[in-house]
C-alpha cells in the first residue's frame, strides 16, 4: 500500500506516544479508519458518542501525557467540543481529527449532509478556533507541514489541537517524517535565567519561612518528579489546590493537606499562606477552589512559576520556562535551607464516623482506608470531587477531577480512557447519580474491553451539590430514578460485572474487601442522603451561591 | 414576588406557545429556574444531558412549531450545541437560554468555573454565532428589548436563537409586554406579486402536465394545510423528499411516493422529473436525499417557491414571502386546471416479503400495516429512515427524520420531546441499536413521566449505514453489544416498560399486536441481518462512496 498523509498522521502520533485513537466512525472518515485499523502501533477505541469519546481522550492524555480523538464532520466534532473546550481549559494535549468532505465537494459549496445546508465548509473550524490552540485544514499541499504545526503547538502548549482531513485528503500519497516532531526543547535566555536566580536568591535568603503551592500546571508540564525531589531534599511545608491533587505523596513528611483558601483547615491556612514566602508552581485561582477567591497572598509574599514566565514580587521574568524555574529554586533551597521553620507534621486523619449511618462523612472515612498506592482515582465535580479533596492520597495515585471546567459527567468516560492508557493499574471511580446519567453509556465499553474498574454510585436523589448552592428541595434538582445495579448487565451482553447497593456503613466496608479483589468490574451504589454534603462543599456553595446573586 | 426580567422571557415564550421548557439544571440558571417551576402555564422538563435535552427541544419544535432549551454556561450550551446546530440546519425554532456569571463576574474577568480560565465570556456566544440566526447577551438595560429581537427573528426564520443570561440579570424587575411579540405578518410588495402572478399564469397556460414537488421548507413555513387544500381543488401529481414526509395524506390519489432523484421509483421519476412544468415548494436538493445530486430538473422546467423569494424559470422575485406564492399558484391552477395530464395513481404497495426471514424487507412489511392515522413516526438517520422513505402514511402522520444534518442518535431524544408536545398521539420511534447507544438515556426520562412510545430497536450489529458505504466488516462498525430488552427497567425504578425480542417475521407481527393497545412503554428489539439494507439505501450509500473518494 502507498504511503498516504493517514499514515503520517499516525505516525506523527507515535512519535507523541499516542497509542490508541478514542471516537466514532461517520461515513467522512471511514477511509482513514483503514489506516488505523492496519496501523501496527495504534488502536481503535470506539466509543458510544462523541462526548463520550472526547472524555475518554481526556482521562487518557492526563496519564499518558497526550491523546487522539477522531470524529466526523459538523455532527460529531460538535457533539464532542464540550470536551475539547475542557481539554483546552485544564492544559490537556488533545488533537481532534475530523473526517470531512472530499475537497471537491467543499469547493463547489455543495449541499452535503452533516453541513448546515449553506454551502459554507468553514463554520465549525471556526467554533473550533474558540478551544483549540492550533487549527488546520489539511489539503493534499499542506497537510504534513500542517499536521506538525498543530501537533508541536499542541503538544508544547498542553492544549488541544484541531485537524480537518477531508476524505480525500486522507489518503493522498506522503512522504514519512524526516525531522523529529519536537525539536529540542528551547532553553531560556541565560542572561534572563542568570537574573531570575539572583533575585530568587535574594528573596529566598531574607525569608524565615517558606511554603510550596503547587497546583496542576505543574502536573501538565512534567513537573511532578521535579517537585517531589525538590521536598525530598529540601523538605518544607507545601500543598496543592484540588486540581493538582496528587502531585505528591500525601504520606510524606511536609505535606499539609489540600489549599482551598478559606475553606481549607486551619492547620494548612497556617501553614501557606502565613509563610513568609510562598512559591507557587503552576498554580491558577480560581472560583470553586478558593471559596470564591478568598486566597491571602501579597505580590511580595509570592513567587509565581508559571509556564513560560515566572515572577518574584512584583517583577515579571517572561520567557523562563517552569522546568528551569523549578530547578533554579530547587537548587538555591539547597543552599538555605538551614534557618527555615521545620515542616508541619502529615495533614491530620479525617475524623472518625460517628453517626452510625451511611452519610458522606462515613464513605470518605471508608473510602481512604480503601486508597491503595497506585490507584488512579477519578471524582466528579460536584459531592465527589469535594468529598474527594479531604483523602489522603497514597504514594504514585493518580487523581482526577476536573474543577475548572466542571463538567458533570466527565469521570465516567475519562476513567475508560484512563484504564485504557494505564490497564494494570486499578481505576476507582466516585460519582454521583445526577452526573453518571450524563454519559452512562460508557460502562459498554469499559466492559466490552474487559476493563475492571471499581465504581462507586453516590445515590443521593439528584443533583446535590446544586440543592446546597440554590432550590434544596426543587423539582429541578430531582433526576429520573435508575436502578443502578442493573444498569452493567443492561450495557453489555456477557454480564461480567459485580454490582451492589449499601445503605449502612457495615455493608460498604464488607463490599470494599469483595471489591478490593475484584476480576470483573464493581459497581457499587452507595445510598447517601439526598441533602447531606462534605463539609468543603459546604464553605464553597455559600459563596457561590452569594456570587451568583450578583 | 416582582416581576423580572425571568418572567418577561417566560411570558413571552406562552405568547409563542411554548409551553415546556427542556434542559439541565446548573449553578448559573437556577434562579431563573425557580421562576420556571413558579410559573402557571410553562412546565420543566428534565434531561439527563444537554445534548438530548436539545434534542427534546427540536423535536418539540417538530410537533408544536417552537422550542427551548435551557442550560448552563460552557459546559451546559457546548454540549448541547450540536443539537441547536441540526435545529439551524433543518429550520427549527429553538430557543437555546444559556445561565451564565452574574455580570459582575464576567465585567472583572473573573476566573469562574465553567469557563475557559481567561477571563474571556465571549468564547461561547462567538461560537453560538455559527449556528443561531440571532443571539443576545443580556443585561439589564437591554434584556426586554433584546429577548423580543431574538426570539421575533428566530420565529420569522424558523432557527435557533441565542439568549445569554446572566444569573443576577434574570431577577431584575421588568415591565410586562405592552405589544404583541410578533407585528402582522408583513405582505409581500402587491406590485411584485402582481409580476409574480402574470409570470406564473403564463408558464402555467403553456403547460401540459404540471407536477409539485414539496419539502421541508414548507413544512416549517406553515404552509401544509395549503398545500393539502391545493391538491385537493386542483389534483395533480405530487410528491415529497425525504424530509418534507409527512406533508401529504400518502393516500390520497395524485401522491406518487417520496422522491430522491435517481434512487427513486420509475413512477415517481416519470410523475415529477417528466413533468413540463414542476412547481417545487421549500426544497433543498442536498446530497444523501438526491444520490449525490442526481435530480433532472431544467431552470426552464422549474418554478422554485423559497421562503421570501419565488423564481420562475430564471426570474428570481425576491421578497414574495412562500404563504403568498403558494396561494397565488394555487388560485391561478383553479382557472387553468383543464387539459393537464391526470394524476397518477397512488403509490403500488411495497411487494410482499418472500423470504420468510425477518430482514428489512419484511420489517418494513409489517411496520406499514402496524402505522395509523395520527401517528408520528421518528426515523433515526441510517438504515431506519431510508427504510421509513419507502412507507405509505396514513393522514395526519408526522414524520420526524433528520436527514440533512444527520446525528445519529437524534430521533430518541426527540421522539420524548415529540411525545411532550402531543401526550395524546402514539408515537413511533424507529432507530438502530448503533444510533440508540448515543442518546440511551432519555428512555429514563420517558417513563420518569409516563410516556408510552413504541420504539422499534433495529439490532443489526452495529453501525449498518456505514458498512453499506465502506468497511462492511470493520471492526470500526461495531459496537459494544447490549442486551436491550434490559434497558427500560434499568433506567426506571418502577419498570413500567414491556419489551420484545424477535427474530421471526411472524414474532414480529404477534408482538405488533399487543403492542397495538399498549398501555406501557414497549421496546420491540428487532433483531436483522448485519448487512441487509434498504434498497434505497443502496443506491444513495453508491452514491455516497464514490463522492467521499474526491
Amino acid at each position: 500500500m502507498n504511503y498516504t498523509v493517514a499514515d503520517y498522521l499516525l505516525d506523527r502520533f507515535t512519535e507523541a506516544g499516542i497509542n490508541h485513537l478514542f471516537g466514532v466512525p461517520g461515513d467522512y472518515n471511514l477511509q482513514f479508519l483503514d489506516n488505523v485499523i492496519n496501523n501496527p502501533t495504534l488502536a481503535w477505541v470506539g466509543c458510544a458518542n462523541e462526548l463520550n469519546a472526547a472524555y475518554a481522550a481526556d482521562g487518557y492524555a492526563r496519564c499518558n501525557g497526550a491523546a487522539a480523538v477522531l470524529t466526523t464532520f459538523g455532527v460529531g466534532e460538535l457533539s464532542a467540543i464540550n470536551g475539547i473546550a475542557g481539554s483546552y481549559a485544564e492544559y490537556l494535549p488533545v488533537i481532534h481529527v475530523v473526517g470531512a468532505p472530499c475537497l471537491g465537494a467543499q469547493r463547489r459549496g455543495e449541499l452535503m449532509h452533516h453541513t448546515l445546508g449553506d454551502g459554507d465548509f468553514g463554520h465549525f473550524s471556526r467554533m473550533a478556533q474558540e478551544v483549540t490552540v492550533a487549527q488546520a485544514s489539511l489539503t493534499a499541499e499542506n497537510a504534513c507541514y500542517e499536521i506538525d504545526r498543530v501537533l508541536q503547538q499542541a503538544l508544547l502548549q498542553r492544549r488541544p489541537g484541531y485537524l480537518l482531513l477531508p476524505s480525500d485528503v486522507s489518503q493522498t500519497p506522503a512522504t514519512r517524517p524526516t525531522k523529529p516532531l519536537l525539536p529540542q526543547q528551547p532553553s531560556t535566555d541565560p542572561a534572563l535565567l542568570a537574573q531570575f536566580r539572583v533575585c530568587a536568591q535574594a528573596r529566598l535568603a531574607e525569608s524565615r519561612s517558606v511554603a510550596l503551592l503547587a497546583d496542576f500546571l505543574a502536573l501538565r508540564f512534567g513537573q511532578q518528579k521535579a517537585l517531589q525531589q525538590w521536598m525530598d531534599d529540601t523538605p518544607m511545608p507545601h500543598a496543592t489546590l484540588l486540581m493538582g491533587k496528587g502531585l505528591f505523596d500525601e504520606g510524606q513528611q511536609g505535606f499539609v493537606g489540600t489549599y482551598s483558601a478559606s475553606a481549607s483547615s486551619p492547620t494548612v491556612i497556617q501553614a501557606i499562606e502565613q509563610a513568609e514566602l510562598v512559591i507557587c508552581a503552576g498554580v491558577k485561582f480560581t472560583d470553586t477552589l478558593t471559596a470564591g477567591f478568598t486566597q491571602h497572598f501579597s505580590l511580595q509574599q509570592t513567587i509565581d512559576i508559571q509556564p513560560n514566565a515566572a515572577r518574584i514580587g512584583e517583577r515579571w521574568f517572561s520567557g523562563i520556562a517552569m522546568a528551569q524555574a523549578i530547578e533554579t529554586l530547587h537548587q538555591l533551597c539547597k543552599h538555605q535551607v538551614s534557618g527555615w521553620s521545620s515542616p508541619q507534621q502529615k495533614p491530620p486523619a479525617l475524623p472518625a464516623a460517628t453517626s452510625g449511618k451511611l452519610d458522606q462523612h462515613a464513605f470518605w472515612q471508608s473510602l481512604q482506608g480503601f486508597l491503595q498506592a497506585g490507584d488512579i482515582v477519578l471524582a466528579d465535580q460536584g459531592t465527589a470531587a469535594f468529598g474527594a479533596a479531604t483523602l489522603t492520597l497514597p504514594a504514585g495515585v493518580t487523581f482526577i477531577a476536573q474543577p475548572l471546567w466542571g463538567s458533570i459527567g466527565f469521570t465516567l468516560p475519562a476513567a475508560f480512557g484512563a484504564q485504557t492508557a494505564c490497564p494494570n493499574r486499578r481505576v476507582i471511580l466516585l460519582v454521583g447519580d445526577g452526573s453518571a446519567q450524563l454519559t452512562i453509556q460508557e460502562i459498554g465499553s469499559m466492559m466490552r474491553d474487559g476493563q475492571r474498574p471499581v465504581i462507586f454510585l453516590l445515590n443521593n436523589e439528584g443533583y446535590t451539590v446544586e440543592r446546597a448552592i440554590h432550590g434544596a428541595e426543587q423539582r429541578y434538582n430531582d433526576i429520573a430514578p435508575w436502578n443502578w445495579t442493573q444498569i452493567p448487565q443492561a450495557l453489555n451482553v456477557d454480564n461480567q460485572a459485580q454490582c451492589w447497593r449499601v445503605t449502612e456503613p457495615v455493608q460498604l466496608d464488607e463490599v470494599m474487601q469483595k471489591v478490593a479483589k475484584a476480576e470483573r468490574l464493581s459497581l457499587v451504589e452507595v445510598v447517601l442522603p439526598k441533602q447531606d454534603i462534605p463539609e468543603l462543599l459546604q464553605a464553597i456553595t455559600a459563596s457561590l451561591a452569594k456570587r451568583n446573586a450578583g
